[in-house]
């Protein structure tokens, strides 16, 4: 019997749940370690040394648990932690933002502009744009402040949310001249809201395609551990840890993960 | 000429402008100091501790830039700091809690319940039931996570506000069996939203009086330092510090403060 694959997860709170959902899909042959930094979250208002600090301090803790890649599905960290992280990191390392921009890119016209829909930290790093263009592909950006805390209150459905995401949906199809070859849901609490951004998009814009970062993530982790595509009819360990208080994490993690959270471990990245 | 007392204004972010601005109407013969934690912000998922430690040190940053007496503006550090610095700081310190509580004690009736609309952290931490039950009056406390970044958009007035308030404010009015009391504002943003939430009030519950913790807090400062209530017709000084990057705060303090911001200096409280 061959070892299973151990592959880590890194988020600054329990959003990455959505990406880690992802990878059971399309890696259900591995096992998983996730670490959520609930101690120093939102990572939006913090500085480029301090996020590539706590992330470079995550990937080695993750190592340490057995992790032989780590997926970093929190936003802020694959725009301003990963790019200098990733040399001297001693496992692979796989970012949310690239996947994201190619799985766009793949399925746009030549010539199209996709339209990201992002945190306002995100959207103030222009990562997807650069990704994007590097994918050759044009894109806007829109920064959605208000989905993350209406997904935590568990408003994903009905009218008011409706409401507030054809606002957003309306004033991000204003900033391109032409019907977007592509939505992209650029933060790891937007897979939560995609029922219901699919039926405003095809209301307000016609049938555009909705791009999802952490489904297009574990696409590309997948290519990179083939060996843990093939489900072996074995339940997948995981192994949860907080940096704080693991409460809101045990109470809205489920509804992230689409699964039961047994048990949050605690561990400290700030020695 | 008397020399103008200086008053010290802390927050985690800019929320506490708008106790600023009660502050600048109740007491104009004062000069101000105000100094917004903003690289620490937001202080609801830190640990007691932790806050503990930052209000001691922007307690000792304010007097360094001469203030008499501090205003502990954010709910957060009022509920899990304040009690423990009190007998040892260098000056009085006022926090917004008793205040609040008081205020809407004096106008309920006896044996009247208040709900009391605040955030996650401060409707976790009880410090608002607690206070009103030391001025002998119940209350009930609703958690109204939405408000803030609804603010934070500049939403605060429209029919997407209304509906998110009308929601929280029936779910709130669902906690007590009686009619309430008053409605206390337990949150640095929510003036922000008075009217809205006073044609709300009425429309669902009738004629309930809105208490703000902001100007309850800006009254009793004022019984503090009688000396800086009347106005002598010069404009305050105001010197604003900030932890972190300034760019939100000048950006959407202005709304808060309800003037202008010239410029914002930084200090470190880590050190």
């Amino acid at each position: 019997m061959s070892e299973r694959p151990v592959i880590g997860v890194f988020d600054s709170g329990f959003g990455g749940l959505t990406v880690l959902r992802e990878l059971l899909k399309h890696l259900p042959g591995a096992d998983f370690v996730y670490l959520g930094d609930t101690a120093h979250l939102p990572y939006g208002s913090k500085s480029q040394a301090m996020i590539t600090r706590y992330t470079h301090a995550a990937i080695f803790e993750l190592v340490s648990h057995g992790a032989q890649l780590v997926v970093i599905a929190c936003n802020t960290a694959s725009a301003l932690a990963l790019p200098s992280l990733q040399a001297s990191a001693p496992v692979p390392l796989v970012g949310v933002i690239g996947p994201g921009a190619e799985a766009a890119a793949a399925i746009a016209p030549a010539g199209g502009t996709a339209v990201v829909l992002a945190t306002e930290a995100t959207v103030a790093s222009h990562a997807y744009a650069q990704a994007c263009a590097a994918a050759g592909l044009s894109a806007v950006e829109k920064a959605c402040p208000l989905f993350v805390p209406l997904v935590e209150e568990g408003w994903i459905d009905g009218s008011i949310t409706e409401q507030i995401a054809e606002v957003y949906l309306r004033e991000a199809l204003s900033l391109t001249e032409e019907m977007p070859a592509a939505i992209v849901l650029g933060c790891t609490h937007y897979p939560l809201l995609r029922p219901l951004l699919g039926r405003v998009v095809e209301r307000i814009a016609g049938n555009v395609p909705i791009v999802d970062s952490a489904e297009a993530t574990a696409r590309r982790t997948a290519l990179v551990l083939p060996d843990a595509v093939a489900d072996t009819g074995v339940e997948p360990a995981i192994r949860f840890f907080a940096t704080d208080s693991a409460a809101k994490f045990a109470r809205l993690g489920p509804s992230f993960l689409g699964r039961a959270i047994e048990h949050v471990e605690t561990v400290d990245l700030d020695g």
